[in-house]
């Protein structure tokens, strides 16, 4: 029995090196290839996720039988269902990615030394990228549409709730890829559901050069644990709105209504808000009443729930949350510097806006608050590719290396020094 | 017995979680810290290493003398040698730093969004950064100066051999942040020659940003391995220059003593040599005797071999060898295409360069090789931060996230996008 378990998982081990082997070799390809050409694939993968819509749908179908067999949650089985308009949510997203701006080849900088030497720093693909997602079968084709586009080769792997969903979606994009002449390595995709694969494509960092897990903060913990392969993690967002004492009422009420209300399940959505301590009494009723007209929880803290004694109180654990949902923990502070503290603490470097006519206050919470995105007068929804003018995005990086806030195309690459001489050697 | 053990690692930890959180809470003090004041700090630990050369010099003889009694090796004892020269030059080091253009609070980027968001995006420091090092005391000043000018805090690791030179060099530095009024873990150095406060440094991630480990191969795969926060590799560098069939003979010839003769011990030399098949007879002899005239030993492939009988065979593990010494191994090979493939095969990602007039060739070349700087027609001596016109360097990263080749000041940054509105929300 030693030896049958040894032999699977030696040839596990066969098997994913033989797919990022070929991931590697098609990233020398990509790497090369033009814009053109590019876009046109990614058309084509978007034409044909509609001609297929309906073997996707079916292998989705089974895939969602399952988990309610299993018994998964209701928001579980609502990220993993596909129907019409998400498949052409997915089609049209290849076709946006086709029109960004390719940033492969564009020359960050370029300057001439004393000696002659022309250097210009250059743009070029990472390489090899591993994406380790959970049960949203869109993510299949947004990150293959990314990578593709930005010259990287990408494995995924998806959640095992989602592999027949997953795995039409690959067969369909991959048909594509081999038929523009493509090598088939440009996009892998890891069949298996043992949990082990994963752990041994995060070694092969001889292969892969950057991973990428895309889900909840326990998968993103394990991947950061168990991979040699540098990662980029986008974790979670707990975001925050301080109300300082200056603030415009209501526009500080109209943005917090915003941040919550408009989406409250995705990241950039506030989980808290902070008021100074001289408008509390003044603002909190009115800002408190709207939220529970929409159908927002409160929590308050101590100072907050002497305005407003009937609201729930919050916990530690509360100013730690990502909610994703209709739920926000408020907080009365003594002041910006107060609030600047808490956000450092208890925040995700994510997003998080002063709301203020201070201009120093301003100034300084821009300045001093550790976060990715940094907000005066605005709502924290606007951390977004698209919302930045930037484009589609690969995720919201929380990290500080590489890659920060919305991730695109450009942060999808790396560069390199291209330096053209006439024969120059060092003194 | 037993407990005594734990105890004694429960202690470690907790020195180290006191060491990191202190650069941790210095790190927010220093991402405001204003370019003149850090200058000023800079010059002053400048001169305090020449006030204090006698002391750091005394210290040093200690940890030499200890060296020898271990019979570590020559080149060893060369590396960790200070004199009154090299203490200068560290002390000249810190000056020039304080020369440098400032990085942080650059904006790389600004622009209006049409609902009139105005977005920049601007430096920062990263934060925390731990430097793993071995026998080079100069290390411990020269990041110590670039850490503190790009506003992190840095945690100092030297190699136990080096100690005594390490602790006098980072006291005295010490001493002026403290003059200056700064927090004292703005540079941090750990005190104990413990191996395992490695490993417990790297795991802390919630205090450390970037872990950057400078030495040999095996510390840096072992930090690689142990590390839950992100590293950025300063690997080898097994250089390459290809001299194509259409080469200026004499050029080729000037280039390849440059970048093997000037400096051997350093990344940025050339270690093989890649010669056209069309040019192989008339090139080899001309350069192999001017090689071995410089006291070059030259290892050979069996087609170089054929020109020159009576150099060394060079066999697998030569094509992979960072020699760092007067060592070259020389390959013929049938075209830049298959140039090309032996470098990325081969080659660490460091420098790479063609001698050819072949305008086509160059272009191939600087585009397939996928190193951190590419070069036609010149030594590739000149990977380096000063020779760029970048300054000083903190090391040259043969990595691809973050930062690639020559790492200043800019790659000890990262960014945050600050944005700016008049309460705009998202529809």
């Amino acid at each position: 029995m030693k030896t049958s378990k040894k032999q699977t998982s030696a040839s596990l081990k066969k098997n994913m090196e033989k797919l990022a082997g070929k991931a590697r070799d098609a990233c020398r390809v990509l790497a090369s290839l033009d814009s053109k050409k590019k876009n046109e694939v990614l058309c084509a993968m978007g034409s044909a996720l509609l001609d297929h819509m309906g073997l996707i749908l079916e292998a989705n179908r089974k895939d969602v039988e399952a988990a309610q067999k299993k018994r998964l949650s209701k928001s579980f089985i609502e990220r993993l269902t596909l129907d019409e308009r998400r498949i052409c949510e997915m089609a049209e997203s290849l076709g946006e990615v086709s029109k960004l701006d390719d940033p492969v080849g564009v020359p960050i900088k370029a300057w001439a030394r004393p000696n002659g030497l022309q250097i210009s720093k250059v743009r070029v693909p990472i390489g090899v990228i591993l994406v380790i997602y959970e049960a949203r079968p869109n993510v299949t084709s947004d990150c293959a549409g990314l990578c593709f586009k930005s010259g990287n080769a990408v494995i995924l792997k998806g959640g095992s709730d989602a592999i027949r969903s997953n795995e039409a979606i690959f067969n369909v994009l991959q048909r594509e890829i081999v038929r523009a002449g493509l090598p088939s390595g440009t996009i892998s995709f890891v069949e298996t559901a043992d949990r082990r694969a994963v752990d041994v494509l995060l070694q092969m960092d001889r292969y892969i050069n950057l991973v990428m897990p895309r889900g909840g903060e326990s998968l993103i913990r394990e991947v950061r644990d168990k991979s040699r392969i540098p990662v980029i993690k986008h974790y979670k967002g707990v975001c925050h709105i301080f109300v300082d004492a200056s603030a415009d009422v209501a526009m500080a009420k109209n943005i917090v209504m915003n941040a919550k209300v408009q989406r409250p399940s995705v990241c950039n959505a506030v989980e808290t808000l902070l008021v100074h301590q001289d408008i509390a009494e003044g603002f909190l009723p009115m800002m408190v009443q709207a939220l529970q007209d929409a159908g927002v929880e409160v929590r308050g803290c101590s100072r907050t729930r002497r305005v407003m004694p009937n609201i729930r109180r919050a916990v530690e654990a509360d100013w730690y949350a990502e909610y994703l949902d209709l739920i926000l923990s408020v907080k009365v502070v003594k002041d910006v510097r107060e609030a600047i503290d808490h956000i450092n603490h208890y925040g995700s470097s994510h997003s998080d806006a002063i709301v203020t006519q201070d201009q120093q206050n301003a100034e300084l919470f821009l300045k001093d608050v550790d976060s990715a995105c940094v907000y005066v007068n605005a709502s924290t929804r606007f951390t977004d590719g698209y919302q930045f003018g930037l484009g589609a995005e690969i995720g919201i990086s929380t990290d500080r290396l590489h890659a920060r806030g919305p991730m695109g195309l450009e942060e999808l690459t790396t560069y390199k020094y291209v330096i053209r001489g006439t024969g120059q050697v060092r003194e």
